[in-house]
């Protein structure tokens, strides 16, 4: 905290070469750094609400904690927006290892994979380390057994390492393909706790079923598939509900002099069930409302309108397409999107448009965020979020801010995403970084459609 | 270690779907992991010689050791090739603080900085909190003052924050056309220590007297400008000795079929003077010994050369240029090129040439590094080190080793940087990385040069 302490203590002096807007912005920053906002309002939708998968009654609820929210800080044009998602549900799940010894382990389905029959599968297993080896196995190569991919995935700060790893989430087909009667991954996960991590397969329709074992439980059948044979049975029971509803809600800070002109930003309120979704994503909602609320209570609101969307369905997909839909006369308005949505670990970096990186007008914004130890990189803004993503293909220029993921796929969609891993310092310090970079970027005149002129 | 011994037990067991290379890459990998060659190289080139600039004894020292290391390694055709390098001499420095009250500053000259008359300089000090606001400023706002850059760096793991606060190292141009008499800067560094950091000014002929000042002593000015006058005294005499001499000493695991096709790898002997360059460079230079050591005890060596070059010049430049000079002939042989150059910490990604991250040939490379938490990105290598930079412009493919940068400048570049912050099993984890990866690409028969077909 000494470091935050000491960003306040000079916040309170002018440069001698900038003015103005530098000094609104680093002041905005610094009281961010103070501010109880983004805190208690991810308490009230982690404990207050719990779990949110689409589909649930605590989607609903969510849904109407963002608008009560949204309206008691003052947010403008408070919006539901409304769309069909049918919901994949889980029921009750097992695993248990038949052979050599009796034991229960630790596994969750995947979302969106079919069920087994009611009395469950048992079958052979077969342990391959590496999601290369599924594919250079030749069809029929697994014939009845159950096929497991015990893949590690690599901590990195930047959680480049989830890419790698996330691939064995839809190696059901090509299971499959080779025979397999059930399909088991090792965890996508940094960590080595017991707890499974879910997530949805996507791109294609499920073929047989699919879940995610513990991380140590996945090393255990490799121990032991490699000294003789291994048994499992497997049970899961769950169904999709064809007709529920979804909601994106939203809610403006006006613009003083090019309302019409908006930055999108948010997080998603939606979740997985094991935890209670706080870094995934209650934190980027709440950052994001939190560095707006901020700028909404200053005396002069930037110029353009900063738009937060909470979108109601990420994490099986739904709610970008659903936002660009409703929103397609007027992407031409929409200046500038972005999604805060890699959890609640310090920024360190943030990215803009190609054509902004160099621009004379964000001079500024460096000295703004050196401080909070955030650097503007020269590297401009690609991939700014899956909820923004329909946007971004649309043509909206992107912004996007890195954060601090080497914790972040310990705890990601398994029960201990709570809000016991989150650090309210770090928190507070994305809250501050949004609401420098956002005040400057909403307040600023630049075009960022325009390609930087080459010198 | 838990880890690196979970590693050891399963590279014991063969996967079923990839037999002979596989297996020998990952029996390389186990045994990277217990070998003690890094570390005993690592002491006496640290310990044993001591700091190496350009244009030293502990130069030539360095010279002989890699000599007579080469050669009791086995290695064949051990060279050493001078070329002409000017180096720049520290002399005795200092930097008072004047007024308010007196201080001694921690303080080092930057390389190649032009000295300060023998009495030194006293003048009013202006401080800047981000180099954009020097470039801000107007021609001669600080005539007659010591300008202070005072710019953070940022943490990151990738080392990225680096390029962002590097630049104000090269400000003495910029200070001085708005009339200032030396430049000062905060020391690129992450930590906060009170030992400076040097490094070279590069890409212009030197202006005025360039030092850095440790992170406390940047921040205490920082404060005390803010509240009223500051005056420094500065004093830095140091002189260049235009005759000197360095040398890039190489040495080769002769490939068992296709000898005259070469991948050159390697780290640098010199060093900056302030530490014992154990993370800057000796780590490199001993990795990549290690790692081919290794290599070159196969009862079979791979089809390919793989040549360790151990370059004499990084710190102010020449070594790159000078390798290219002396085999510009025989570039079209060169069929890979990498450094080891961050330091000693795990690594955690590897970069191929575009043309080889999906190549069928090397399918395995994800498996064999899995177990170590290394992973195949799916980004070409670029920039792959400085000393092998002419040979990258020059069309080499390259290959990178992402390292774990996040303490790596805390030290860097400082008194800081001995032996003491060397982890010995992440060094080994390193060598482990390099020994697979070598393995598998001198033993291919990939062309690197070849881009992917586009499907």
């Amino acid at each position: 905290m000494r470091r935050f302490l000491f960003a306040a203590a000079i916040f309170s002096l002018a440069l001698p070469c900038f003015a103005g807007d530098f000094q609104t912005a680093a002041a905005l920053c610094d009281r961010a750094l103070g501010d109880p906002t983004a805190w208690h309002l991810l308490e009230s939708l982690t404990a207050g609400i719990g779990p949110r998968p689409v589909g649930t009654p605590a989607a609903a609820h969510a849904r109407d904690w963002a608008v009560a929210r949204l309206k008691a800080l003052g947010f403008a044009n408070v919006r539901v927006e409304p769309f069909a998602k049918p919901s994949w549900h889980r029921g009750a799940e097992s695993a248990e290892l038949v052979k050599p010894y009796p034991l229960r382990l630790a596994v969750i389905g995947l979302g969106n994979s079919v069920p087994t029959p009611p009395q469950g599968i048992e079958a052979p297993v077969v342990v391959l380390r590496s999601y290369a080896e599924l594919l250079a196995a030749r069809p029929g190569a697994f014939k009845g057994k159950i096929v497991v991919v015990n893949q590690p995935m690599t901590r990195t700060e930047d959680g480049s390492g989830y890419g790698a790893a996330v691939v064995t989430r839809n190696g059901d087909g090509e299971a499959a393909k080779r025979g397999a009667v059930a399909y088991l991954i090792r965890s996508v996960s940094t960590g080595n706790g017991r707890a499974p991590h879910t997530g949805a397969i996507w791109g294609h329709t499920p073929v047989i079923p699919t879940a995610a074992l513990g991380v140590p439980d996945a090393d255990l059948l490799q121990y032991l598939a490699a000294r003789g044979p291994v048994r499992l049975s497997l049970k899961l029971a769950n169904w999709v509900d064809a007709k529920s509803q979804a909601w994106n809600v939203s809610g403006d800070i006006r613009g003083s002099e090019r309302p019409d002109e908006i930055v999108v930003i948010g997080g998603h309120l939606d979740s997985w069930d094991p935890g209670t979704g706080a870094i995934d994503d209650a934190a980027g909602v709440t950052i994001t409302v939190a560095a707006a609320n901020l700028i909404g209570k200053l005396p002069r609101h930037p110029r353009r309108t900063i738009r937060v969307v909470l979108f109601g369905s990420e994490e099986s997909g739904g709610s970008s397409d659903a936002y660009l839909a409703v929103h397609k006369q007027e992407l031409g308005k929409i200046v500038l999107a972005g999604e805060s949505d890699l959890g609640s670990d310090r920024a360190y970096a943030v990215h803009l448009p190609e054509g902004a990186v160099a621009a004379p007008a964000l001079a500024m914004l460096p000295a703004v965020l050196a401080p909070l130890r955030v650097l503007v990189s020269d590297q401009p803004a690609q991939h700014a979020g899956s909820d923004v993503s329909g946007l971004e293909k649309a043509g909206v220029p992107v912004l996007a801010v890195d954060q601090d993921a080497s914790r972040y796929f310990d705890y990601h969609h398994s029960a201990d995403d709570t809000l016991a891993v989150v650090d309210r310092a770090q928190l507070n310090q994305n809250v501050a970084t949004w609401a420098g970079l956002l005040y400057l970027v909403a307040d600023s005149k630049l075009d960022f459609r325009a390609k930087p002129v080459k010198h």
